[in-house]
């Protein structure tokens, strides 16, 4: 019940073990067909440039980054955790220059600051934010901050890593431009794909570019003649070697999401949020984000005073077999995350977690310090 | 019996449906562990930089450049086949100059004209080359070339994605300085994984660059962050979520070639091409390329003239279950590739292919075009 990756199920696990065949064969190709359109329905969007990046989140990032982003350009990012930072570092890597604005960790990002931010920098040209912080367990309003950059006649470049499958995110409805995901979250697949989906505005953009994409892994233009060969099933351009297996996988984590309906999934998620939310507020403990903003699926759980973080995580994992999530950067040592993403997110695993932290803390061999 | 993904071994498919654990679980950090040293004697080195990046060979190869190049260098790119190409790609989104030697496609790289080449320009601070060019089945002199580089003060950069596992490569012996591969080919694992070695030469590069590298995803001071955090199990620094699974099976592959000794898996390697070569002889085929720079993992066999190249394949396909491989670029159609790359390289896969070819070409039915 960490961060990510997820409990995987066995379906999921045996589908990877299925004989591999080659990348450009026909069966295979059909395969990629449907996962191309299970990601349309996961993202909600009818985009044809809707695929996964053969490699993890960290690169379905730079994918966006790397394709959208030139030289000189200026990029407004949201910075309101461990990934708002990382978006930077992709910034400035390209070239450009990173306007940011910045959320206290635990907060999400400020419709007024972004519109603050435009109207200070009127030629930035992308918007890029985290929709679910991994970090913190806060989700933004991802509709809205799309709003204002449009309104600026800028894109967004959103990060969904977490959010996808876990709460609602609609693509289409809410024009975003570039999103990007992991295969480890709610999806439940294991980590080492990230499934992305690029509008039409975007894809002008790309056609547009001055200079090539830097990374010749990672250019769309090259990576869509692999993945959009128009149903010709030989004819399909060579890129990469896909990862087969992987791929495997990701399908049937889509299929299975498929079978018990997006919506389904996003009232699964919030439902046993809810009852975790309650059984740890009984236990005397407190989450670091007000409830409007709160994400279902990444619960972050202020550690009590007294208490040694590494102590208490190590005694779940020996007496309880249960690994939670320890704060990254300025949180560590501060919060524990509690994750109910996909197949994790059971009302029985809600119990164990509940039942284990409270033995674990009121027993008496706890250290406390002054 | 394609140019790869290869047959995988059913311990290698189960290995990877096993349970998903954490990237930071100190199990995994000990399967890590002995992927690094399983790696180091695939590659024959002691090189503390080896392991495998978390995407494809397309994405090795990228990150040997994007480490090792700067903006503004000179690199010398041997180009005698498709991966050739590719490298200048790399080596111009490093915003480099390549300066290309190009020799036929089957034929090895000319040590002559490597050799002149530095000698015209002096400033060249790189030289890259394909070990064994999958697209055509040629083996280069990678010890030849590396001597020829580093008397002229240059560092190497060579592809090894499908040398590594079939034939020998001493990255230690003839100081290779940066080395990618692919875990597809004679590893016989999945597609998806790169495995990389870099030496000290080419760390204290890195180190002495003067802008940060282009990729976040692939910038080894902070991969190297997580693969090799001093023995520290959770110490270990997150950069990206480890494709868990996957790297099951790279390990359990590894594991088996070490079961087996490198130097047998050389030898079963030689044994099998040299029985496929025979017979293909005895089916009046010839080779595309010459007897002393063939490659065992991958047969280049040239088409008879009147015979069609799409419908021999479908019917080998249709009639046998044998894939084999077309021909890319300036060889589609005038070539097949026939891989014997490692699980695929065994004795009575020779024999299924020569008696299926045998069939086919024999058969009256099959096409003749005047």
């Amino acid at each position: 019940m960490g961060p990510g990756p997820t409990m995987v199920h066995e379906r999921i696990l045996q589908a990877s073990a299925r004989p591999t065949i080659g990348h450009l064969d026909s069966a295979f190709v059909g395969l990629m067909d449907e996962i191309k359109q299970l990601l349309q329905y996961t993202f909600q969007t009818s985009n044809s440039m809707t695929m996964p990046i053969s490699a993890p989140g960290s690169a379905g990032m730079e994918a966006c980054f790397v394709n959208l982003v030139e030289p000189g350009d200026q990029v407004i990012v949201c910075i309101n955790g461990v990934f708002g930072h990382r978006m930077k570092e992709n910034v400035e890597r390209c070239g450009a220059k990173a306007i940011v604005v910045e959320d206290g960790w635990g907060s999400p990002v400020s419709l007024d600051k972004v519109r603050q931010a435009f109207i200070n920098n009127p030629d930035a040209s992308i918007l890029a934010f985290v929709h679910a912080e991994t970090s913190t367990g806060v989700l933004s309003d991802a509709k809205g901050l799309a709003q204002i950059a449009h309104d600026h006649g800028a894109l967004v470049i959103v990060d969904a890593v977490t959010s996808l499958g876990g709460v609602p995110i609609r693509v289409d409805e809410w024009s975003l431009d570039a999103v990007y995901s992991g295969s480890q979250k709610c999806l439940s697949c294991f980590p080492g794909l990230s499934p992305v989906t690029f509008g039409e505005a975007a894809l002008e953009r790309i056609k547009n570019r001055k200079k090539k994409v830097q990374s010749w892994f990672l250019d769309l233009n090259l990576v869509m003649g692999y993945w959009s060969g128009e149903g010709k099933s030989a004819g399909r351009s060579y890129h990469h070697t896909a990862p087969v297996n992987s791929l495997y996988a990701l399908h049937e984590s889509l299929v299975m999401l498929h079978e018990e309906g997006i919506e389904n999934t996003w009232s699964r998620h919030h439902a046993n949020h809810k009852e975790l939310a309650a059984g740890l507020e009984k236990l005397g403990l407190t989450l670091l984000v007000k409830e409007t903003h709160r994400l279902p699926q990444l619960n972050a759980v202020n550690i009590p005073d007294g208490l040694i973080d590494g102590e208490i995580r190590a005694l779940l994992l020996r007496d309880f077999e249960l690994e939670i999530g320890g704060g990254l950067g300025d949180l560590a040592g501060k919060i524990w995350r509690i994750g109910l993403m996909g197949e994790t997110c059971r009302s029985q695993n809600v119990n164990t977690c509940l039942n284990a932290l409270g033995k674990v803390l009121g027993s008496e061999s706890v250290t406390k310090v002054a």
